[in-house]
């Protein structure tokens, strides 16, 4: 407790969308006489949507800031005490108290102590030490400063050759945003094919959209180095065997969650680097320290362990039952399936539950099956073909996990299953699901009820 | 028993989706020697999309033959005795046998054995017993021959009024088939609002849309008579207190399921007069008899009593389980939640599970909550408002129903609830729903998400 009996202090670090949704719930839940309420975060901005970045520099967004859902002043007029530009740079956990920088000001920085604090670090962009990585021209796509430097490179840039390092969503909507651009784009991955979130039979059928589109997808490919020219901006990424010319490289490799403070201070962490909290969302053995978003682990519900999945919508429910809970009130998150839908120009990509290689890795057995069908009945207008890729568990039938590829009216089809997964269904269940059903929406059966009608025979036959 | 010892007939009465799925199916799991079949259709044309009319006679869709999965010839081809242009004009349970009569024949018919038989005798419009509801120029929308009937009287009238009696799914579609066709298209409906699947607070908000739209909404409405000029025609439609101008009148008021045959031989008929069948689509109390789609009840799950809901969705699941338990192989259907989708121009409307009414004639106590989210990212392109309505029982919370009126992107947000309603979520559950998020298709709190945080506040209130 702090010595001013009533009003307990929550010290939240991290002003984006776990950080400000769970100040946000809390205050709402406590007024300001019985919850002081502190927030720290690094940048200028807060709240801000990091997944709408490419669509900001792709064009299909006008203006940075209708990106940002809340200001910092709002906040503040919610009287909560938001410090932008304040690192903090150490969680004494013993103490109960955070070690906070104003980047701006005295290098020395301040304690701050708390009855209850937040984690809300995020995720921070792999960057590979490569050389070359640092010069100018070459991209991250993480935080609006980063859109910015990038729009400002564009808008500098005369050349019209673009590499995008990395296949995986953030790679795969740059590619979109820099085509819209005029550039011509190249996608180097290191995977076998793009999106290794999906099964490579599905990526694929990505990367034979992706290359009629006229993008130059390079697979297989590690990135050695960044060329530069003589005035020292990028000029070429290379790989082992070829160069590629590039005025802008933007890199796509993905993002580890953000743990420094959290490991430094000695607090759980998984597999991957993530905090690991129980169903509150509270640090693993620590009464009075919450953590979610892009900096946690999440179980998952269709493998039984943990998984990091950095995700907006993650974010802002954690956030969201954090703040419940720190204000006095109750809420739980059970996990997730790992539903993630992405679009590339006019290609829809989804998926949710196990790919092949989670499955085998959760000791499942397992059958697959790939329909292909139609977003409405083959008859009317704009139908368009889908493929829809489907595991259930071998013997019980039980769904497992569905991917997804094809254009308008096939990304948001997964929730179907998103939903399934959940409850538990089987394949076989699933065949039943009174699903909307009228021409310009959906053939007579469903694309994923006619998988799980695959499914069913292949659970019978396996 | 057949007298021929080791080859079964199976004698279906109706060509159409359940009679020929269930006479693919059977086909497929026993071949000529063990199964003869024999189907009965009174009609000229097999397995067609009636939900495919209005698009045809709008002229999203070209040709006639578009709507047709498959041909009486195609049926032939694959060993079953298809008998076009046939009426079945008598069941005789004891005796195991139909009386059917050639429409182009001899009149006085021919008795054929079964030792299975199927009703697949589909539903009838309703047609209300009103003066000049013959006349040229007033028609219904039902079968593939109604449809041609209609763009015939389009193609040859000048005038370009059309009325439309009855607003539910088929009066819309129609509506806007004939907007489509330059029509000035009035609405005329008995209810309070149009869609009375749908609440009347969300019937209203399609009533404004189609207002919007141009047409003109004429609610509380009695239709009298219809009017007819000189020559005979159709010239206006009357109701208690108007009169519209009518060159063409499209009735969609409704249909009824076709029982006549299966009254007439005591098969039992639940109060709405579809048939009654167990879960394996069998006809109650009788082993060799089953039934299907339009023809018969199904259980709502929701409110757990019986329904008549004719949907070709339905229809085409019916007869493939029919065919599998005729075939020798196990299928059942479950029942039903009660999700139907529909769109009016770019209007999307979606329901499922109960309204307001339903869940009180239910004796279930429940809450109401309504929000307005959008189709995509606020930011996002496209992003189109969307109400979206949800009933969750009191004190349990369990989802009871949603209906959606909205843009582009709303209508099939529905199957998310319809899943959830067959897996008996509570509201608290779903807003845990891990389901598909990128700024191109959905805000970062999916709309029926928003929909369930406000219901689960609203179950804890009430």
């Amino acid at each position: 407790m702090s010595t001013d009996t009533a009003r307990e202090r929550l010290v939240i670090i991290g002003g984006d969308a776990t950080g400000m949704s769970a100040a946000s719930q809390a205050r709402r839940l406590k007024g300001p006489d019985d919850l002081e309420i502190v927030a720290f975060e690094r940048g200028r901005f807060t709240s801000y949507s990091a997944c709408g970045i490419p669509y900001w520099v792709g064009g299909q967004v006008a203006e940075r800031d209708e990106l940002i859902a809340r200001t910092p002043e709002e906040h503040r007029a919610r009287d909560i005490d938001l410090r932008t530009r304040t690192e903090v740079t150490e969680i004494d956990v013993a103490g109960r108290r955070v070690h906070a920088r104003d980047l701006d000001g005295d290098k020395a920085g301040y304690w701050t102590s708390y009855d209850k604090l937040v984690i809300a670090t995020g995720a921070r962009p792999v960057r590979p030490d490569l050389p070359g990585i640092d010069a100018p021209g070459v991209h991250g796509v993480q935080t609006l400063g980063d859109g910015q430097a990038l729009l400002d490179t564009l808008r500098a840039t005369e050349g019209r050759h673009a590499v995008v390092v990395g296949a995986g969503y953030i790679g795969v909507e740059m590619a979109e945003a820099l085509i819209h651009r005029g550039y011509e784009v190249t996608v180097v991955n290191r995977g076998a094919e793009p999106m290794s979130t999906l099964d490579a039979d599905m990526g694929r059928l990505v990367h034979e959209a992706m290359s009629g589109m006229g993008i130059t997808m390079v697979d297989d490919a590690e990135v050695t180095k960044i060329l530069t020219g003589d005035d020292g901006r990028a000029r070429a990424v290379a790989t082992d065997d070829a160069e590629y010319p590039a005025d802008v490289v933007v890199l796509g490799i993905g993002v580890r969650p953000e743990t420094t403070l959290a490991r430094e201070a000695g607090l759980p962490l998984g597999a991957s680097g993530g905090l690991l909290t129980d169903r509150s969302m509270r640090v693993r053995g620590y009464d009075d320290i919450w953590s979610g978003g892009d900096c946690v682990e999440v179980l998952d519900l269709v493998s039984g362990s943990e998984r990091h999945i950095a995700l907006g919508t993650h974010a802002n429910k954690h956030g969201q039952i954090i703040g419940s809970n720190v204000g006095g009130d109750y809420a739980t998150f059970p996990g997730v399936v790992g539903t993630a839908v992405s679009k590339v120009c006019d290609l829809e990509i989804a998926r949710t539950g196990l790919r092949e290689k989670d499955a085998r890795r959760a000791g499942l057995q397992f059958v697959t099956v790939t329909i292909e069908s139609t977003s409405r009945a083959g008859y009317y207008p704009g139908a368009a073909l889908m493929t829809v890729k489907m595991l259930a568990e071998r013997r019980t039938g039980r769904l497992l996990g569905v991917q997804i590829v094809g254009r308008e009216g096939a990304a948001k089809r997964v929730d179907v299953a998103a939903v399934a997964l959940t409850a538990g269904m089987t394949v076989d269940q699933m065949t039943a699901l009174d699903l909307g059903y009228a021409p310009p929406f959906s053939p007579v059966w469903d694309p994923v009820l006619v998988a799980a009608r695959k499914a069913v025979a292949a659970v019978r036959a396996g």
